[in-house]
């Protein structure tokens, strides 16, 4: 591993001239990941490459089918009583699904989606498990280091 | 929308030199809520502008009154126990609630407090539904604009 | 408080020429405390600084002999039904338990662990009640001054 200078924070762009925003998406809750799709739909209207590095329960609500699994749409345990009116939203399409959004972005802009290599390997899980838009597995150093180049990193 | 330039992420201030902290409230629940405000306040007393964006259960926290609705005082599901103790503390005064909180750090220094204007739509609220503290609606794409540029950018 | 200038901010490095990673620790579950342990020793192992300022049931989770007490060791509510299996793959060795891993940390490279002392405070705390790896107590302006010097804040 490099050592980082100085000019690599300054610069907080790609290659290709973008400014960079990476998302540690961690939660795996309907909420939740629906934020992160509009974070990350945000980041590619504005001309941002967006990094997504799935990890824990974001990268289980990627599995292949998860996202239309009754059983795994989950919303956030303090607000379970919003769950009917937010499936009802989506159902109208007043919202849509965050993995359509996710693919939405993808067609906007620049959205790189990365699987946590760490977390693949404590479910047993490979790149054939997974949604199509979940193109690479990264490790953590990886994903650090593009995350110190962003100008902006969240953890969802 | 305009393209980024590496000199935008350089400056990481605003027109008025202030160095920038953007603040995502995502989450509803009363620990959290105090977190981003003791951040906020932090941030507004060291000068920087903070530019909070509220969106959904944040946004629902920002709601007339919810605040001292106690069917909306929520803790995060996992440390529901210790609730009467922090409710407790409150009522002790050893900490302020939140909102009081969100009020000081607007005269402390900049707090700027917008409401997701996708939020809004979802749960059909306008800004007459809102606490007065918050002043604007904003859309994700500005957000981000304000977010790249920001010396800290937290999703709480 | 000093006023921030645009030079610190391009600077985003320590005296040493470090780049900088601050991570509030927030939360207070096993699944979140692993991936902030796990961030961290990915910033290490990246060379950079890494600030770690733990906060509400972040810190409780370190009160001494707190990380092996059954009773707080707390999985995220949501996804309670994989807490079995999480346990045994720590038991499995598969992942370590995050405090071994937050050690190791410490010595592939610089990571700091300071005490919200509105926390401690609030919880009546001292630093002699913390594991040892807490070295200092720091306040929210402290916290705020450093982070923004950094390459990448997060909130977990």
């Amino acid at each position: 591993m490099t050592k980082a200078t100085a000019s690599d924070a300054r610069t907080e762009q790609g290659a290709n001239g973008r400014q960079k925003m990476s998302i540690i998406l961690y939660s795996g809750t309907v909420d939740r990941l629906t934020a992160a799709a509009i974070l990350a739909t945000g980041g590619a209207a504005m001309d941002m490459q967006v990094n997504i590095f799935l990890t824990f329960w974001g990268l289980l609500a990627l599995k292949k089918g998860a996202w239309q699994d009754p059983q795994q749409q989950k919303i956030s345990a303090e607000f379970a009583e919003y769950a009917p009116m937010i499936m009802e939203a989506v159902q109208a399409n007043k919202v849509k699904p965050w993995i359509q959004l996710l693919r939405e972005a993808r067609e906007i802009g620049e959205v790189n989606v990365y699987a946590c290599g760490m977390t693949m390997d404590l479910f047993g899980l490979t790149l054939d498990d997974m949604e199509d838009i979940v193109t690479d597995v990264q490790g953590v150093a990886g994903f650090v280091a593009e995350a110190r180049d962003s100008a902006i990193t969240l953890f969802i």
